[in-house]
């Protein structure tokens, strides 16, 4: 057996449950629900995916049920799907193969709040969990489990499960250990508070607790994440960044922000990546983060000085610096911290801790509700994600977008979004590359009017004003005037 | 002067501050803010209206921008809108002539989450405080203020207000001092955890601190809250708490909830009143309360020995109880506490404790997206209120409409609302008088199959059967198909 994989499983009684993928994938039967790691493509199984990928090549029905903490990689998200190995996936994909199958109907998925889904499972919402599927960077003495680059839902996963299948992961590092807060809260009545002050703080263990009579198999693998690339940012999402910047310093002169700012929560993707490399060149110190996710830009920010520590539930790194990035992991060990997600998550400490929480929308309309999954209303893109968690109850909830899309062709601000995932009452800020508009305390035909004028593009701005006081014209009520066919309309005349 | 009055004001030293009230609103000059108590109709300042009244009709524009805890009697907000002295309101309100004020674009007004308003007072996100109207039981030896059946926002105003008036009224009895329980957390980055794992738990003080030097006036009051009937319950409501109570034992009987139950939130208004009604006929036992506000059916619940504790921000009693109620207080007493709505409504608490939440809403579409303030789209009714505090975080969000509106010409579930308040991602289960939909973990299309069929009345189950089909038929994405044309035929198709 591999030196590196035994010297990771310390029980030496479970050394025997060392197996091939082929092996571990018997314990899963078709129809089964799986809870499996992983978030934002971190920390999910890898070779336990291809083995199941190989039982659909047989020809086998699995249709198999999926929760997982939010996005994995193409390996199990796209292969299985591809293999049609789905019949339901909770609770977040970012997956092209995944996506299409789910628009088409032949994948079930139920998108919500990251943060929620915890507490589901141990009250039984939804299916029982079968069998959870756990990457793992070791496994202690006691048989409890060290995750990788992701916690997600993995504890929970592990408790309420009938038998878990660990895939050993050694091309994680084993310094990995050290950086998880495993703390879950019973579930109610014997809730307890969760007593973080600080993103810092720990009040949990180092690993996830399991009886290792659970275990039913280890595998071992040295798949790196399949972290995407990240996009450069271009001139928009620098402005966007300025645009930011000059927000929070506002906020902070006008003493309605503390200095050093509030933990900061940003989004995954390309667009909060781009926007928090813009912090570079802003003069915060001393910056933390409470999130769900660490993008590179977080570990740029650790190089320049800019920022003190960040926990999240999950560590997404692009393929280009990974491997650096473990190559100097002790630079990173002690400023960094991952959480279940019903921690990141948790809207107790999101609220206590008066988080800045950045988030990307698909389009916004003129009152400021905002729509983050479904292009023209019923084309799904991701999922809510953990979003819904954090703009609800953050000290300050800043939707960002570009003002325009399709290469300028299309407006982002729109008289009506085409789907609601966070309504008027969750917004604070949005920006663009063309401004900021603060909405807080704002009647709606004023929050139209500072939106229009600040957010949206200067090409869109007299059709998006027309609309309005044609609305406010037409509307018996004038208040929050609304003209649901020039809103329709809308599209039509202003594409270019 | 009155000895009813003065026994109640325990400081020697602020006798002097003793004034008609005509004197006590010199001290509020046009275009100030104000920080008035008052929640649900409960513990608002009566005879300082009727004073800022009087001025107006001396044809001074007074220009008031108003903040309270929620709605004020119509002693308040009625007349004061009347008198055209608001320019703006925050961040709740149920008056006829001030929602006609606000739809006519005559008043200004923000609808808000309202455990957030506080929060956004300490920050300075909103106006400064200029002055505080505080309705009070009495004042204690060091100047601290007993508040009466509310607290709300005013624990928070009269920290953060230059200018107290007290509002001292002698109607309602000093035995309900000890009933209160003020904790404020401070302002991030150090606010505290609220330490509250179950609704009796006492946390703070039972008085709103204050610096005596701030009151600059103290007026006497014998009125009592302005309270509105509660109409009886019709077969529709108890059928309504029939379906909530058998969807309550069923989750029980599922291992899905404890039993004794989670703490119930509930709503204000008769559909929740009589909703809460229908538990009396329910084998549940030992209930508690952790809510914003306690109506007439809590007592009722109290008197069978149903319900152990209730605690919330406001005591709203109909004029035709209240009196029986304050006769026999001592019942009551320690069976109720009231909290700052920071408190009642944090999100830390109400997930923490697995909260039951139950709202009225004005109309759901089949995919479960809700509309609780807007008519048509743009009529406001009243304002989102507590229900965003409560069910973005509850253990269950329960929503509850009839299943049809004005006698039956309209369907309450309907393809796509026209306002939305609470999103897809917000609620658990929707109840009408036809019966109870599980929402959780529901695909779309499922979704509306669920909601068709258990919840639309069955005249209108043909006319949304037939949408959904024709939205599954012709939308190119058939995870949540939508055809805007067709909804918004909808209600003309099924108008009788």
């Amino acid at each position: 057996m591999n030196q590196n994989l035994t010297k990771r499983i310390r029980n030496a009684g479970l050394l025997e449950k060392v197996m091939s993928a082929d092996d571990a994938v018997a314990f899963i039967e078709p129809g089964m629900t799986l809870g499996v790691s992983g978030f934002t493509i971190a920390g999910y199984p890898k070779v336990t995916a291809a083995a199941l990928s190989r039982r659909a090549d047989t020809g086998e029905k699995l249709d198999l049920t999926v929760y997982s903490g939010a996005s994995l990689g193409d390996e199990f998200d796209g292969e299985l799907t591809r293999k049609g190995v789905f019949k339901k996936r909770i609770p977040y994909q970012t997956n092209n193969d995944l996506r299409n199958a789910i628009n088409a109907g032949k994948v079930g998925y139920f998108d919500m709040a990251l943060g929620e889904l915890p507490v589901w499972i141990k009250n039984g919402i939804l299916n029982h969990i079968d069998v959870a599927v756990i990457e793992a960077a070791a496994i202690d003495e006691d048989g409890n489990i060290i995750p990788t680059t992701s916690i997600g839902v993995s504890n929970t996963y592990v408790e309420y499960a009938d038998k878990v299948i660990v895939e050993l992961n050694t091309y994680v590092p084993e310094e990995i250990e050290g950086i998880h807060d495993v703390f879950s809260p019973q579930k109610a009545p014997n809730t307890e508070p969760i007593m973080i002050i600080k993103p810092s703080d720990r009040i949990g263990t180092p690993y996830i607790k399991c009886d290792p009579s659970k275990i039913v198999a280890i595998v071992e693998s040295d798949v790196p994440d399949n972290g995407r690339a990240v996009a450069a940012p271009d001139d928009e999402f620098k402005q966007m960044a300025k645009n930011l910047i000059s927000f929070l310093e506002n906020e902070v002169k006008a003493g309605r922000l503390c200095n050093p700012l509030p933990p900061l929560q940003a989004g995954i993707g390309s667009v909060t990546n781009a926007v928090l490399d813009g912090l570079q060149t802003s003069n915060f110190e001393h910056m933390t983060v409470y999130s769900e996710v660490l993008q590179n830009s977080i570990f740029e920010l650790m190089d320049s000085g800019k920022i003190d520590f960040a926990c999240a539930t999950s560590l997404t790194l692009s393929s280009d610096v990974r491997d650096e990035f473990f190559k100097n992991f002790s630079r990173y060990k002690d400023k960094i911290m991952l959480r279940p997600q019903e921690i990141s998550n948790a809207p107790e400490v999101i609220r206590r801790l008066g988080i800045i929480a950045i988030n990307t929308v698909i389009e916004a309309d003129i009152y400021g509700n905002t729509n983050s999954t479904y292009i023209d209303g019923h084309r799904l893109m991701n999922g809510v994600g953990g979003s819904g968690d954090y703009c609800q109850n953050a000290g300050l909830a800043i939707f960002i977008t570009k003002s325009t899309a399709k290469n300028g062709t299309l407006s982002s601000i729109v008289p009506l979004v085409s789907h609601i995932d966070h309504t008027i009452h969750e917004i604070h800020v949005l920006i663009t590359e063309q401004g900021a508009a603060d909405l807080r305390g704002l009647d709606p035909i004023d929050r139209a009017r500072t939106i229009i004028d600040n957010c949206a593009h200067p090409d869109f701005r007299p059709a998006l004003h027309a609309y309005l006081e044609e609305a406010i014209e037409c509307c018996p009520n004038k208040h929050k005037p609304v003209n649901l066919k020039a809103a329709a309309a809308f599209k039509k005349q202003t594409n270019k």
